[in-house]
């Protein structure tokens, strides 16, 4: 049974969204993946947020662009915590889904990660499942010490062959 | 029966959206008011918004602040104009109000005013029912005239007293 | 007869002007289009947007960049609704236009939507003449659902084909 | 044994994360509060947050103003979720600390609230322990449902005394 | 006969537009000044600025805020320099007056000055007029020379007193 | 004997500065262009300002990028008007250029144009010097006459061909 | 023979330059200050800041607000390290003073620290001098223990008295 | 033995951190550089800048884009001056990066150059050297020399083949 609920608005933000699943893979957590939009169909986003908690879903990751509705929607129907990605803009850079997003009024939070950040919503919800889940939290470490030996062989590397040839051969 | 239905997300933008409403009695357009929250009472403000068009609402003005989704969430729900006020806030000035209610995707627009634009709110309101109503529009007629009336006495008094006495008046 | 509008300062502002007379097609809405510059040729400018309405319009759709005073100066000419539309720039992504649009000072309100916005415009047009025309306000519903539709189809493909496939279809 | 762990860089922030420890008092949700500054005292910061998951911590509430770096380096440390409030700074009202919390890159979510949003924070944090206790879920509904009622009470207060005496009566 | 035309499209913009007022009386320059409102009157803004060349007008200083159209109005009318100043704005601090009135199309420039910034766009005429006046050249050198002195006797005063005294005398 | 000086900080601006060379040319105004930088030749580009009275100039067009003191640096060694032109910039759009120029303290004004404006520049420094030049004053009407007509042309072009043929003819 | 020489353009800047020399005195490093101004005396900037390596000053902090030039032409003129202060303004906020002085072009650094942030440039000035200064960088070392024992001693008596009573004591 | 310590949060920063390089080696300035990211691997960034001190590092050049921790996490660490460079980021074009790293709070100041001014860093790291080293200080007025004659040369070459001329050749 899925226990994160990934929603977007829009096809045009899968691909950010994707980033989302694909940690939740690599993770062992099982997601649905549903693109509903608060805007265009209300009843049927309304539906779907209030009976997400019934259908196990413990976390909601709902990314959105522009004057962006969607994560603040889910955080007033859906009682367990919703993680926000605002998607960038092509006029204003996603300042405008930014604020749609984070600044959410007392009593309603929205989890906000940043602009584009589909893959960090994705390890946030995993940090939140691994609080009661310590084989998950295990794995959580692993991949944080994953990417610490990414960083410590590109070093490395550059102390090896110098920034000329590192950039050259990038 | 109301032809315009004024509605806030908290008491705390009253003092803007009693703006809206003094224009709307100055023209003499029948209007409701209320304090609905889309993020606190998502079932109330659905029901609110989908019944408005039967309630005879031809035009709904929404003011909110921050995040602020309620504009939005009208002009999805509602089939008619939605004139949106972004309030002013205290850390951003009330951009974050401003991208939460003008960036809306296409096909849901929110008509949206100044910042703090409660008087025009209700100026717009009036020009909608006024494409079809003679009546209304000799009244907005007239309401420019007054403006235009009182920058010319104001002209006046300049010319004739000077800035000095003019500001040392104020 | 036009019922609407359509007015642009530039012709580099077409692209998306048209999409406001697309919308407009769409709804049976006769409208008349406008190249005619408030800076450029303002007596010219003053003509047309005084005689507006004995021409038979009753809203105004303006689309202008940087600088944008012809959606402000139309709502000083003309007693019925003004649509602004801010051009996105090159420069500042259009928050110059929007400013320029937006924050109108009290009495003389633009109705402004999303930087490049157009179709929203002509959709809001469309609310606007809908609240005196129940066959407009039919069609209006009909374009809803049809939104609605077309998520619906969307997420039907991506849950039966997954985000993998779904993206490499795009 | 505490749960959450607050954490503030420098005492001028305690006003927003008193808001914090406020709610998890009103939830019965124990907490630990601490002043610790990542940058005027690295070492000690280190320890705590390397040994907050011994001390039982599973989520970390952490604000900070202007180049705000506590927040995201709590997350680089600690394995489970950290929850960033950016506090209003009196230039640039709050962007800054924003944009430094909010703007992690790929690897370190920091799940970040409104500017000066301490409420929400302990809000958010009670949500993510939630996921796994059943009864604090069920406080967290009866929170929302005071919300709503709150604003049910203040919407009849409005239709019985209008807006004139609403807002005489703040 | 008046050289220099200072207008306002509100009486609030006094205090400001004063400052230049104040230079111009300073240089001995004759000057006109209107509250005028493109927006509330264009019919007699329209005939202001069209006739101001006529009345022997050389440069218009114009003054606005929020969504300014004052001065680009004024740049479309007039053929000599006009001269725009941005007023601050209580919401945007004065951003959307300045994008309002610097960022004009081509073929109509406005010259535009600070935020707020009455007393340089009354020296700036005076630099305009001074190109073919060398009385008035002379006195703009000399209102230089006297600005240095007074720097320089500050720099006295800190040097001898020593800033703590400096700042207790202020 | 030149009346213009057009100076820029770096060759990188010479497209845009070549549109206020092309702007004068037109109106047969004599120029002298330079490459001379405040921050990396103040010495030359002291005694360049110092001197450009002597030289005949009436007025600067001085334009620059990033942390842009050119302008502003002209305007205090040079007692006649200084426009200043804000290059755009790859990553803040040009909003650091516009606040270095255009923000000047009091005593110290530039006119400052558009971002990338210098079309507008020369046309500014062309109506700077029609102040007193009445042959130059026919020609500036003269272009806007042009100006107008262009538009004038283009609004028949799209009454006759429509939006469909008038996009796709471009 | 003084070391570091401190500059303002004005004496408002005065409070926030004064922090700088606290903490020069703090560290018993000589330093001069002088309110001198490159917009309103050029040439005296130009010697002062061209003889300054010949007086012995090793550093300049140089502060300024608004279109700020101050800081970059020092570095200009003079060859070693130039730490700019971009003063907070009532309009902009301080942006526009910050973009003025930490976006220099390529060849000539200003070493920037935040908005009004006297105290970290008189800071940053000791840390330039304490590379060749082993005296001084004890003095930094236990200026940074200081700071560090601040921050324990507010966090026990947090611990202590917890927060209501820490909030009601401040 | 390295007397700067270069060091980026991840090698995509690296074509600006080779700029940095390039100087301190054209100033015969020994130099290390590493790829260590504060978030990713905290500890071993911990031992590399509490030990940069006695490996003989003098300065520290720390890159790093969007919440940009690595410039003031080394400034809580290192005693001597660390110098930050803020990457420009696809989304708000580096805003975000400039914000978190000057705005520091009081005590732990960051030398902030303009967002991608690696040239600049290496420049400023060199003057601090230069501070105490009368022979780099020749280098740096060497170098300052050549970038004043390079702006001569492309002066000589507009003024006589004209701006058409340069244009094309370039």
């Amino acid at each position: 049974m899925a226990k994160v609920g990934i929603v977007m608005g829009s096809d045009s933000d899968m691909p950010i969204m994707a980033q989302a699943a694909e940690i939740l893979e690599q993770f062992g957590i099982d997601y649905e993946m549903n693109i509903i939009s608060a805007h265009r169909e209300p009843d049927i986003f309304f539906d779907w947020a209030k009976n997400a908690e019934s259908r196990g879903i413990r976390v909601i990751i709902a990314g959105a662009g522009k004057a962006a509705h969607l994560p603040g929607m889910c955080a007033a129907l859906f009682p367990m915590p919703v993680i926000g990605i605002p998607m960038k803009t092509s006029d204003l850079g996603g300042v405008d889904s930014l604020y749609s997003i984070v600044q959410m009024p007392g009593g309603i939070p929205v989890a906000t990660v940043a602009i584009n950040g589909g893959k960090n919503a994705g390890i946030l919800a995993a940090k939140i499942l691994a609080v009661s889940d310590t084989g998950l939290l295990g794995k959580l470490k692993e991949y944080s010490e994953n990417m610490k030996n990414e960083v410590v062989k590109k070093d490395e590397k550059l102390r090896e062959a110098g920034y000329r040839a590192f950039l050259a051969d990038k």
